[in-house]
């Protein structure tokens, strides 16, 4: 099972990305030449997604070393891509990683080592994928046998294949039981302000999975109502301590699972664990510009896509990007290497990542 | 201090409206002649808010007596209007009061009566706002003892002036401690689907009320980070134990209050308690269309309004309007009587409105 089309590829000395920007309206790809288109695609968004944007930037610097694989442009490539988000601890896991593959050699030697280095991130973020798939399929299985009705799933923002190099990390256990032939719907959650529940609703409809986009407020109710078995979501850092920073309102999901006595998951590949960063206090989080929250894209009338002004200039507005979702809070943890419970990372901090 | 304009009027033997649909890009006016026009202005919330809801049918009842107040009429049109919205309470209870005062009447007499007993209304619920205003003001006074900074309250939805006759009912006290000099800062929840978050961050500009937008998603991170003293909404219907329906995503914002120890209060007149409810369980809950989900408006580049699609006709979606907090949550309910602990209500039960 591959993914239906690539995020991400290398192409000769370039590297082609699907720009998520234009999603669901446009499937367009960009071609990215050097140092600095990568760096504004993971800044502005056209790939998104935390595994995603790791793979992005070890890719980045490959494309940084094409003309200069000195130690001062390895540096300066690192710090540029470093700057660009803050949250996403994969970011820094992946550039760390390329780091220790590359500044022991010879500079003459980096640039096909860098290549070769990127796609092994690559090719690992898709194997994890598809073993996080693998874990959480047998959870979900679980939940199915307490249900006569098909499992009843509820996810936040996306994290499904757009967001990695593979089939996804909350997305890919659905995928697995969509194929295995177990019956499942998903909720799925506009995420305000970047509606990327639209992304979510996209992949899925491709896929064939069941599912209904809902407003993120209506989470608590759909919760009351019994109308959900689980949630999914992502994760963009986890502290060692299990606290788990993902898109904004995950925290809310969460709260209202455990008021309800539901299975709430956190999947990530274990790249997203930060095991320098103690608790979810110490996780970074990112503020973004005012105006996703004033402007937004779709199709106007003559089916161009346009954008539309719905607050307006002098509207004073905060965006928080993330916020952190307490350890006790979560069931567990589904990576690669099994499912956890959130206080259990310790284990994993001194075996080998893959 | 009178509201800055009038949301609902009589002139002659017509009504006019402010059309919420408009706002905040339009100020426009919309003239109700008969009963259609006055269920249409309800069902399609170019009024909207429970208590201007209530005073809408009122007077819908008064247009539609205009040229036929027999009996027959009078019943016709306290069905049709009753059938515009199923949640919000003061719709039932500002028509069994028009019923109260005209069935006895005979029918020649009905017609001033019906102007008469829609206005005492609309009077009725000004001045509740009023006091709501004043039995407010004293806890947020309280609460600013307690902090050097300016008061930090969220709301959610829009429960200011152009939800009632008056001056709102959650945005009541927000006015008075404005008024009073006591400084305050209001997080406002943009509220998908239908965003009137926009229409308070609206209202509180022109009141020169210190405010900033954030989406939905973003209420647990501020309250997580101490950027929250305390949150106040409004409240279309209070069961008679306490529980209470509000605009979709207030019981997501009452659990995360809960988890950081917040006052979180309901201000509602007494119009709202439903004392024929029993709990929440039995508050019926309005689900509007999928296309609220699916299309949003706003202004374009040209500045005209414009309505723009954000997810396509086949993507599916449910949109319930409203949720349920349950009592335990609520801090209290401020009314025209007074501040009540939710389950407090019950002394309210057989002690006259107003």
């Amino acid at each position: 099972m591959s993914a239906p089309c690539p995020t991400l590829q290398r192409d000769g000395d370039q590297v082609v990305i699907l720009d998520q920007t234009r999603l669901p309206w446009q499937e367009s790809f960009v071609r990215l030449d050097g140092l600095v288109e990568a760096a504004a695609a993971i800044r502005d968004m056209q790939v998104r997604g935390a595994p995603l944007i790791g793979a992005t930037a070890a890719f980045g610097i490959a494309l940084a070393l094409k003309h200069d694989a000195s130690d001062a442009a390895l540096q300066a490539a690192d710090a540029c891509l470093r700057a660009t988000r803050p949250t996403a601890v994969n970011l820094h896991w992946a550039l760390d990683r390329m780091q220790q593959a590359l500044r022991p050699l010879p500079p003459a030697a980096r640039r096909d080592a860098a290549w070769a280095a990127a796609e092994a991130i690559r090719a690992a973020d898709a194997e994890a994928n598809a073993a996080i798939g693998h874990h959480g399929l047998a959870l979900l299985q679980a939940l199915a046998a307490r249900t006569a009705r098909p499992l009843q799933l509820m996810t936040h923002c996306n994290a499904g294949w757009l967001a990695t190099c593979g089939h996804g990390t909350a997305l890919a256990p659905i995928y697995a039981a969509h194929a295995a032939g177990l019956a499942v719907h998903v909720w799925v959650s506009e995420t305000r302000p970047r509606n990327q529940g639209l992304l979510t609703a996209w992949e899925l409809a491709r896929a064939g999975v069941p599912h209904t986009l809902v407003a993120d407020n209506a989470a608590g109710w759909l919760m009351a109502e019994g109308r959900v078995d689980a949630i999914l979501v992502g994760a963009d850092r986890i502290a060692a301590n299990g606290d788990t920073a993902n898109k904004v309102g995950t925290y809310l999901k969460a709260l209202a699972a455990h008021a309800h006595g539901l299975p709430f998951y956190i999947a990530a590949p274990r790249s997203t664990i930060d095991f320098r960063c103690p608790d979810g206090a110490a996780i970074p989080i990112e503020t973004r510009g005012a105006d996703e929250l004033r402007l937004i894209h779709g199709i106007a009338a003559n089916g161009s896509t346009a954008r539309l002004r719905i607050a307006g200039d002098a509207t004073p507005a905060c965006n928080p990007a993330f916020d952190v979702t307490p350890a006790r809070l979560l069931t567990g943890i589904i990576t690669e290497s099994g499912v956890l419970p959130a206080d259990g990372l310790a284990r994993l901090a001194h075996s080998p990542a893959d």
